[in-house]
């Protein structure tokens, strides 16, 4: 008999951003004439660039000419953004091409990252959370069942008003930490000493450390660390994921990278270290098949002068908007974190997060995330993207209800 | 301590379709005068045909205006293109748009569908085989060390000359069964009558079939069964991968799709049944983001009469050098099977299979895939693929050794 992989039963429900798809649908079937402002699913709006057009088309001419047409690609991405990539992305942090494994989302990196290590680990989950680190952690059998909003064996990070929305290293053992800066959904960055202090207890408790920097191309203030790899021995524990989808609008054309240095290590049941870059190759090699040929193109033409430029106007036309809900929402009496170096904006509220949620679609027409949706520590909070026309965050801002 | 999978170290080798890549390296480098000819990886050479081109770029255009720009996408694919397919590639079987999931490869998603499974399982799979169907069982933990050539803990599905390179069903019980044809690596096709078998052996055991069916654009005999879903009572016991690397040349464009039929069920511990496909679709959106909008519109103009027409002349182009590979071998005296619908001959030989391939490239600079590559069943064997030009595979023919 079939037999199902019973942690898929343990999953408390539906993905957070169905759920809100359909009370969206339902709102705009019961009231058609309504117009609605998303501003909650973290999509970019703006078109591609003109560089990443360009270079995308010329993709696609390659594959039409039997002399330049490309059939199965490099797994792990081809050379010319693998070597883009090592010597743009991470001045100063030294990364090789070899660390740098191109894929179609960071989704699917964080996702499927839990695959190379054991069940039987201790792993730290920031609270709120981007959902995938915990659902793929449950589908994998590494937690109990979902009781009180929590997952039993998981070890929460509480991200709150009290810390900053900075979770620091706990005074016990963990293994497996997921950071995320600038955060997904709070809004909030890491400065250097606080990713110091993460790197130093990786290094004493052998962990390792799983840095989602998807959002990297918001960061403007110069203090603030891009790459976790700026922090001295980082390397040896931490792995990074970085994304096109935020930094140069590819949400809907797929193309994302893990860095993993050679330098970081895992151990095995004997205690023997074993280079961690090693198994993702097998993993990547294995079960992927590379990225679609015109799509690297496209990626790589952000490295130019031209499209680097292009694709930061992309990003500070989004900085704009998070500037101006920041702003508006202050001004009638929110407590905002995020929104300066970050396209999310983390917003305290009087109410519970969907009943927020459902006053402002009701109200207001307009969509959010419901801090909830994202871990307990999110009640009471909602999540605003910045990610819409300049023109709909205007008019979000006027028809937005006083705290 | 951030400990590993351990699984991965009972890997046997590294990938299969590297090592062949190594050793064609270090021919080339110590002989860069000769002209090496590729039959070995299954990778296509023609490139994209007119129409796909066409909607490529239109895809790319619509990337590149604020109107018509898309984010992400629906995870399972486009409407467009999930209706396309439920209307066309199941002619008879009557699939409904819902039960079509879109990847970015067949590899993708023949390795990730073991995770919805239990690991305590009885698997068959076939011997030779795919590499991907056993590698991800085992990196899972659902096998024991390699020894002699296998894993223990799996069942491997014989297929030999004396049952025409088909298994027939095992006298005993299984849970998952990995089945493709036309076969990959043998060329063989199965016939209603074999499918059928298969059919009622997993309605009788409550077992599941994977159905790979990536190679169906070669089947011409209007007798065999394109897909499984043909066999009365399939679709509660079997799903089907479908890919377009094969169909329509795109191993470098990256687009495949998984039908899993509302009536295929699995079931849980107390013997619950489940919908198999609500289980993937929660896969599916928690770990994978969707296709690239560009591609899908690529994919979907296969569709269009003009489409059709032109990806069925690239796969007609493959089956002119499948039958002249398959005809010139039998002259000099080896014996073949596949080559009639089906892209690959297998080939079987006098020598142990490493030993031809080297002997293949040295003395004829031929590259094939030796057939110990694939399982125990395959020594003896190499795989012959007819993805190459017309005029390589000639020349090649040429100098073929005799047996």
């Amino acid at each position: 008999m079939i037999r199902i992989n019973e942690n898929y039963l343990k999953l408390a429900s539906s993905y957070l951003f169905s759920d809100i798809a359909k009370r969206v649908s339902a709102f705009q079937e019961a009231n058609p004439s309504r117009e609605v402002i998303r501003l909650g699913i973290g999509d970019v709006t703006l078109p591609l660039s003109p560089s990443v057009i360009r270079a995308f088309h010329e993709g696609v001419d390659e594959m039409a000419q039997k002399s330049t047409f490309k059939g199965y690609g490099p797994e792990q991405g081809y050379e010319f953004l693998r070597n883009a990539i090592a010597e743009n992305d991470f001045a100063g942090c030294d990364i090789k091409p070899s660390e740098v494994f191109v894929s179609d989302g960071s989704k699917c990196d964080t996702g499927n990252i839990q695959e190379l290590f054991s069940n039987q680990l201790k792993i730290g989950v920031p609270d709120p959370v981007y959902p995938v680190y915990v659902d793929t952690n449950v589908m994998a059998g590494r937690t109990g069942n979902f009781i009180n909003g929590r997952y039993e064996g998981l070890y929460y990070l509480e991200s709150t008003e009290s810390n900053g929305f900075i979770p620091t290293p706990p005074d016990h053992d963990l293994d497996l930490i997921y950071l995320c800066f600038p955060n997904n959904p709070t809004g909030a960055t890491a400065t250097r000493e606080q990713l110091a202090a993460w790197v130093e207890y990786a290094r004493t408790h052998k962990a390792l450390i799983l840095f989602d920097a998807a959002y990297v191309a918001f960061i403007r203030d110069p203090n603030l660390p891009k790459s976790i790899f700026e922090i001295p021995g980082a390397k040896e524990v931490a792995l990074e994921f970085r994304s096109y989808s935020k930094t140069a609008g590819f949400t809907g054309t797929r193309c994302a990278y893990t860095v993993i240095p050679d330098e970081c290590r895992v151990y095995d049941e004997n205690g023997n270290a074993h280079k961690l870059n090693q198994f993702w190759n097998r993993r990547h090699t294995t079960k992927f098949n590379g990225v679609s040929y015109p799509v690297q193109k496209a990626a790589a033409s952000i490295y130019t002068e031209e499209g680097a430029r292009e694709v930061k106007t992309l990003v500070d036309y989004y900085l704009v908007n998070a500037k101006l809900i920041r702003e508006s929402l202050t001004a009638v009496g929110y407590s905002c974190t995020g929104g300066d170096n970050s396209p999310y904006i983390w917003v305290k509220s009087s109410r519970p997060s969907w009943d927020f949620f459902d006053y402002l679609l009701n109200n207001a027409g307009i969509v959010c995330t419901p801090g909830a949706g994202f871990g307990r520590c999110g009640e009471g909070y909602i999540r605003i993207s910045a990610f819409n026309s300049l023109e709909n965050v205007k008019k979000a801002m006027e028809r937005f209800p006083k705290e």
